[in-house]
């Protein structure tokens, strides 16, 4: 293998075989191959891109690279939500629980905060005492006895995935959707699912910009998991304006546990609902959308949920009376409302000055060292459409200072525009894609 | 400076300040970038290409890596020749004695095989005990005291170069004009010279393949030298077949020398001639294409030419007494005559096919830590155009062994091809482009 060449020639757009994208990343994976080299490539590949077949090549390679949950003893049906990344998106915290408390498996591996997004790991820890970094064995074992386990992504799985990744961090070749579609789906794969559910967001506050960049990676996702055994089902979903209206960690873990009493934001319910519809059905413990419906309502009703959620936390080394008693999460020493500066319609709520609002409060990393805290952040009760009174209160600030209420303050300032006239907002959920098409809903008038 | 955030906006094909570059090109000369870095940005350049501003600001960030030649006392006018590269492109080996014995100083900074051509140090190392590796204060001195140094880059010339070159040579990004050209007049400008010849090589043999590429990267360093008082005449050059003869160090270094006697094959001298013409002009010590041919005429017959080659070689380190008993160079112990299988008209000789054929015989690297037999090549005497009867002597092999021999012949078969009809061939000298344009050689009819 002349590694030169094999760049010369994705640089020239042609084709990679199977084979030689297999030898490149495992080599990659073993330090035989210097980060310039695949740096190179991977900015070729950002310009001329990979057909389905070599992203299946350099998904399966990563794999091998790894070891794969092991689940041939479990007689459940192993289901796993994944979002392409938002803000106030606490979609995880809520359906982890709930649709494992519905007969369903769901092993789920999250990430932590990237650039405005947050990250599932954490929203998390902000719970005294949890533990994400299980090992392959001890998740295999927790799935097995309560049904769901949450976890980042170790040493042990993908490896190869890892690295690559973060090259392309550093070298500005993350947006790119073979490589996105490879990276997701072969952590998802090697959770060992019977199916998979895609939670790909829309708008100025999502990654990719484009409709049909979302409709592609949807598509590129699917064919992925089709060549797997895991049938992925995708819903785009609205990330124009944050979803729910908490952001920021440990706020946004108690409006997860809102949703699981009964409560919470009626956007957060609708999106989580549809989510939640989608994984039963590929579960195949619901058989129509009304009866999966029917289930999760049971479930939250019941209590059986909120249950399953303290039993996650204590099997995760948490403090399990938080899902009752949310006040023992950590809160940020000074509050501080928002009030509207003018009557009007609520125009727009910026998902990316917020997300990065909260990073600035300290809830969130600007360099991978950095450490969080959890308490700080936004609720932000304003929602894009909204008329308002002058003085009326739009979001409370969550900060650890009296400077961080003013900064507070000033982002929500540029966040939250207030205007005249009715608001343009992108239907909650707009799109669904499987592998048989894609359905528009706004088109179909639902 | 967020180094991710400037390849981004290369990728998007946006322009970079001279400023950002300056700062991207010393810290990582420095060590302060990793390479990978720099890789995935040369890719993003090899797709978005760099202004003449950029350019410039690459050039003059990498000659502040390194130190000058300093020339300061020195009141002769010092001209250099550099070429793109080529098969049998002996020019520099003749030029530079032949010029320098005409007043005019020729500090000749020169590199080694690369690819399918050959290098100028690996044909004057054929010379034994001749040392190319000169300090900057060796290579000044020598220069004043004999007017010509003959010497490769060391770390003290710019060094970031080096560094990007390296780089380049394994991620597939060489053949992007804007660093072509950046990286020959780093050296160029950091010789301190009053002007500056360059050879561009057409046709099958060269690295750029289009006339258009061709052009651009005469424009692009003719641009260079202006900003930086360097005056630059480029000549586009035959490299549709080998240059004279000799192909393979040794036998080069024997060739040149039969020019500098008043020998050797017409086209080598055609091209030598027209490039000497251009340095002697430049230098402004003869004002007339007649005036240059009629000073560089007595050189030759006056043996002022081959007394300068000595002192050369002597000032170097090297044996003085090859430039009048080339036998004194290594010769392979094997040599055959390849003859012509048929009679008709020579269509081609295949540069490359040669080119690779001596480093398969020994003579060049496929590695850098490969050492090279100096003695090996061929001497291909048939020239496109040339009517042959069968059985007549084509060209002559210099191998180590037998086996060689074999090898060579087979490469030779490929390499020349002999058909019915006249063959096409690009006439020696098609282009020369000044600051004032360019002058088409052929449409005028020269």
């Amino acid at each position: 293998m002349i590694v030169p060449r094999l760049i010369e020639r994705k640089r020239d757009g042609e084709r990679l075989e199977a084979s030689e994208i297999r030898e490149l990343v495992l080599a990659y994976a073993a330090g035989q191959i210097p980060d310039y080299q695949i740096a190179a490539l991977l900015m070729a590949i950002y310009f001329n891109g990979l057909d389905r077949g070599e992203m299946n090549a350099l998904m399966e390679a990563m794999l091998e690279s790894g070891r794969r949950l092991d689940f041939s003893g479990l007689p459940l049906p192993r289901i796993d939500k994944h979002s392409t990344g938002g803000v106030g998106d606490k979609t995880s915290l809520i359906l982890a629980p709930l649709i494992s408390s519905c007969g369903v498996a769901v092993p789920m591996m999250s990430g932590r905060g990237l650039g405005h997004t947050g990250g599932t790991l954490d929203k998390l820890e902000s719970i005294p005492g949890f533990r994400t970094a299980l090992s392959l064995a001890e998740a295999e074992k927790q799935v097995a006895r309560i049904g769901c386990a949450m976890l980042s992504q170790t040493d042990e799985i993908v490896p190869a995935d890892r690295k690559i990744y973060a090259l392309r961090d550093a070298t500005a070749t993350v947006e790119v959707i073979p490589l996105i579609a490879a990276s997701i789906m072969s952590k998802k794969i090697s959770e060992s699912l019977t199916g998979l559910v895609l939670d790909i967001k829309r708008g100025s506050g999502s990654f990719l910009p484009h409709l049909e960049d979302e409709l592609e990676l949807a598509r590129a996702m699917i064919d992925l998991g089709a060549r797997h055994g895991c049938p992925v089902v995708a819903l785009l979903t609205a990330m124009d304006r944050p979803l729910g209206e908490a952001c920021g960690n440990a706020l946004e873990v108690v409006e997860a546990i809102d949703v699981l009493r009964g409560a919470g934001p009626r956007d957060l319910i609708d999106v989580t609902g549809a989510l939640g519809v989608e994984m039963l059905i590929l579960a195949t413990v619901a058989t129509t959308p009304d009866g999966a419906r029917e289930m999760m309502r049971d479930a939250v009703a019941s209590g059986r949920a909120l249950t399953k959620l303290e039993e996650i936390i204590a099997a995760q080394g948490g403090d399990p009376r938080v899902a009752r008693d949310p006040a023992r999460l950590p809160r940020a020493p000074h509050q501080a409302a928002h009030a509207a500066r003018r009557g009007g319609v609520v125009q727009s709520v910026d998902p990316r000055a917020i997300g990065y609002g909260v990073i600035s409060l300290g809830g969130g990393r600007t360099n991978m060292e950095d450490t969080i805290d959890p308490s700080v952040g936004f609720v932000v009760t304003a929602k894009p459409g909204a008329r308002v009174e002058k003085g009326q209160k739009l979001a409370t600030i969550h900060a650890r200072s009296r400077e961080g209420l003013e900064l507070g303050k000033s982002i929500l300032e540029e966040a939250i525009i207030i205007g005249d006239d009715g608001a343009e907002a992108l239907p909650l959920v707009s799109h669904r894609v499987t592998g048989r098409g894609v359905e528009d809903f706004i088109k179909a008038g639902r």
